[in-house]
């Protein structure tokens, strides 16, 4: 007798990404609760289940939401306020005072529920993200039911949220307890860099993450004049510096990477370090081409992100995948490097060990957590279809998810988003937006 | 008294792309026939013009369709057909057979249709294509009401549309003077390149399109071993060779241009040449970067192509855009080259100016062909906007172009495309790509 899933999803293909990267087609999975029960071809799973509720996706991709390994949520208050402009000059110009002026628990909250309904549009069910108030972010991640690894930034000088280090590292604390049972929200520790934290700070935060067991995660080596400046500050590589003082291990985190040398490469193979990759922004501001290649073959974990909207300028982690294909073809002139499977891995099963959340998703497979993302293929630009693999990286975009559901839920049908009122978040982004504006005036 | 008008579009920021970068927020133009007749503030607009037709387009932005600078069109029947492989294999073992195996001209007039259907719903409205059976890819942008430069592919072997190069000749002849005086298509001449085109091929070419007064387009330099063979031959660097048999004019466009040294930049800048720049189909065949910058800086006009799809794998201006303001970046370590202004006047004015028709298109100025794309700005994806030309390029994807006119004519209303059935169209390609995977098998 057939049992009974609150979900069925039938009809389409299903890349389940998991470690042989089966493909049925056409397939069938069964939901119940938060969980993925069963998975396989669609007769098999037909005969053996029936769903209270079904969903009919002949013609699509059916695959594993996609994880944002790195971004900085609310700053889609800040989309596209300075571009194409020197480093220096955007950060001390536009970026730090536009922060300085207008970052507050409000900003917070409506900027990352802004994020959500961008990321939910575009495949993406579970994002990491470091920045300030992330308590809103958490709230907001709870109204629009996405999974999340949250850290409130750490440095030396003070936050719109903290006079001191001390107090940012006790405001981490309290989320981590807070948010200790919760199904969807994570927290981790965030310095921010090496060269914004003292090493004291950085130890205590490594103190605090080990407590709870919680990863800690950072910007490390994101272009050369940042290399430069740790070198002169402390005689030696910045991830020496930091295997020195304790922080490198499984359940490190590095966000971009760009201009890591063999040796680096090799502290972080050695510890079990994990890497999260932002080609975009990279790109964007001229940081450089980080050797994600190189990486992968020193068998280090990596994931991808999109980093935040004020340098890409967008989440959307279907662009982020074909740009990182491609971008390490032109980099190393060699065009089997980075495949669209690699890189595809990334964007999921990978992005999921990354964050330490393997376990629960990145992959359909049964005992997983349903965090699923539907897409439809009946499009002329996705047709046709050779390789289902080839598309989803070098055609697909985001605005092609059609649904997508996170821990079992439904927070996406046809486009249409369930937990959050698009209209609403959009008035108040752009309320916020016009004081920032005119913020930055004068 | 108030003019009549077929069409106003109004209540929308229009970005003008004219010679001052003029944008009118909010604001209207008014088209009669297939011409602008008036382009302003809203309130001058409709002071003045009353409309048979009124497009009310309020949080949008109104802006040229873009400008295709370089694309074989046909090619969506091999989509994703062979990726992340060595170009030799790739073009041996997948491209050269599947095309020997299946171009005919049923293949080309329903691949040329897709990639019309897929350029309009990503707001291109004039296409430059190269390829076989042209004749095919002309009756499809007919029937899809686009704006085209064309021109059959010449080299010294047969394709599957002729035996000799004298008969490849002879069908562009007669692909000229057919479309002399069509409204939409404009033919070209279009040797492939120096190294599949004999001397003689190449100044017979030449003699052609100087006959008729129309340009001649051809690949150069898309990679180091292509400049490398070609410098064995000739004894001399590809353009020097070029410029000697009299081919380098202002009517010259070379697409591609990623090994070009400071001599190639000096002869081209001398003689007025065009270039299209394809970053995306560069990257993925790892063929390099181009440099545009250096390009720009000598005074070349540059246009933006996106390749074919088997080597993109899409036709999205947008995207491409994006990638060619952030690969710059990243190729010079230098933010502030390629500003989001430089790469959107590539893909419409600067895109026009390089196929001839920048008296027609590329930009919205009275007495101009009235090709407009219109794009729904009110998305999470968009919120907030600070700054029209960032969005453009960093932000917007093709999927957000809601309405497109090319010649006066609507032919995508709210994303439904008005002079092709997208069904019937992807029915067609998906069976011809049946018989494509067929041929390769075994």
């Amino acid at each position: 007798m057939a049992k009974t899933a609150d979900i069925l999803i039938t009809g389409g293909t299903i890349a389940t990404l998991d470690e042989r990267d089966a493909l049925f087609s056409p397939g069938a999975l069964a939901i119940d609760r938060d969980e993925i029960v069963a998975v396989g071809g669609k007769d098999d799973i037909l005969s053996s289940y029936q769903g209270r509720e079904t969903i009919d996706a002949p013609g699509s991709i059916i695959m594993p939401g996609l994880v944002n390994g790195h971004t900085h949520a609310a700053m889609t208050c800040f989309r596209g306020i300075a571009d194409d402009r020197e480093l220096m000059d955007w950060l001390n110009n536009y970026i730090f005072p536009a922060e300085a002026r207008n970052v507050d628990p409000k900003l917070a909250y409506w900027g990352s529920l802004l994020a959500c309904a961008e990321m939910i549009k575009s495949g993406t069910t579970t994002f990491s993200d470091m920045y300030i108030f992330e308590e809103e972010t958490a709230r907001a991640a709870t109204q629009a039911g996405m999974r999340c690894l949250l850290g409130e930034v750490l440095f030396d000088f003070p936050s719109p949220n903290f006079k001191t280090p001390a107090e940012g590292l006790a405001y981490t604390e309290k989320l981590i307890r807070k948010w200790a049972d919760d199904p969807l929200v994570n927290i981790m520790v965030e310095p921010h860099a090496v060269y914004t934290c003292s090493p004291d700070l950085l130890k205590a935060a490594k103190a605090l993450a080990d407590c709870y067991g919680v990863p800690l995660a950072m910007h490390l080596l994101e272009n050369k004049s940042e290399a430069k400046q740790i070198e002169e500050r402390c005689g030696k590589r910045a991830t020496r510096f930091l295997e020195e003082i304790g922080l490198l291990d499984e359940k490190f985190i590095a966000f971009h990477c760009v201009v890591m040398d063999e040796e680096d490469i090799r502290l972080f193979s050695d510890h079990g370090c994990k890497v999260v990759h932002n080609p975009e922004s990279n790109m964007k501001l001229a940081s450089g081409v980080a050797p994600i290649s190189a990486l992968l073959q020193q068998g280090i974990i990596v994931g991808l992100g999109t980093d935040g909207c004020a340098s890409n300028n967008n989440l959307d982690l279907f662009q982020e995948m074909d740009t990182a294909a491609k971008l390490a073809k032109a980099a190393l002139l060699d065009p089997t490097v980075m495949s669209a499977r690699t890189v595809l891995r990334m964007a999921t099963c990978n992005g999921a060990k990354v964050l330490g959340l393997d376990r629960l998703v990145g992959s359909i497979e049964m005992g997983k957590k349903a965090d699923i993302c539907i897409i439809d293929m009946n499009k002329p630009h996705l047709t046709p279809m050779y390789d289902e693999y080839s598309h989803l990286v070098y055609t697909v975009g985001g605005a092609d998810v059609d649904t997508v559901l996170i821990n079992g839920k439904v927070v996406m049908k046809d486009r249409r988003l369930l937990t959050i009122d698009e209209e609403e978040v959009m008035r108040h982004v752009r309320g916020i937006a016009l004081r920032v504006k005119k913020s930055l005036r004068g």
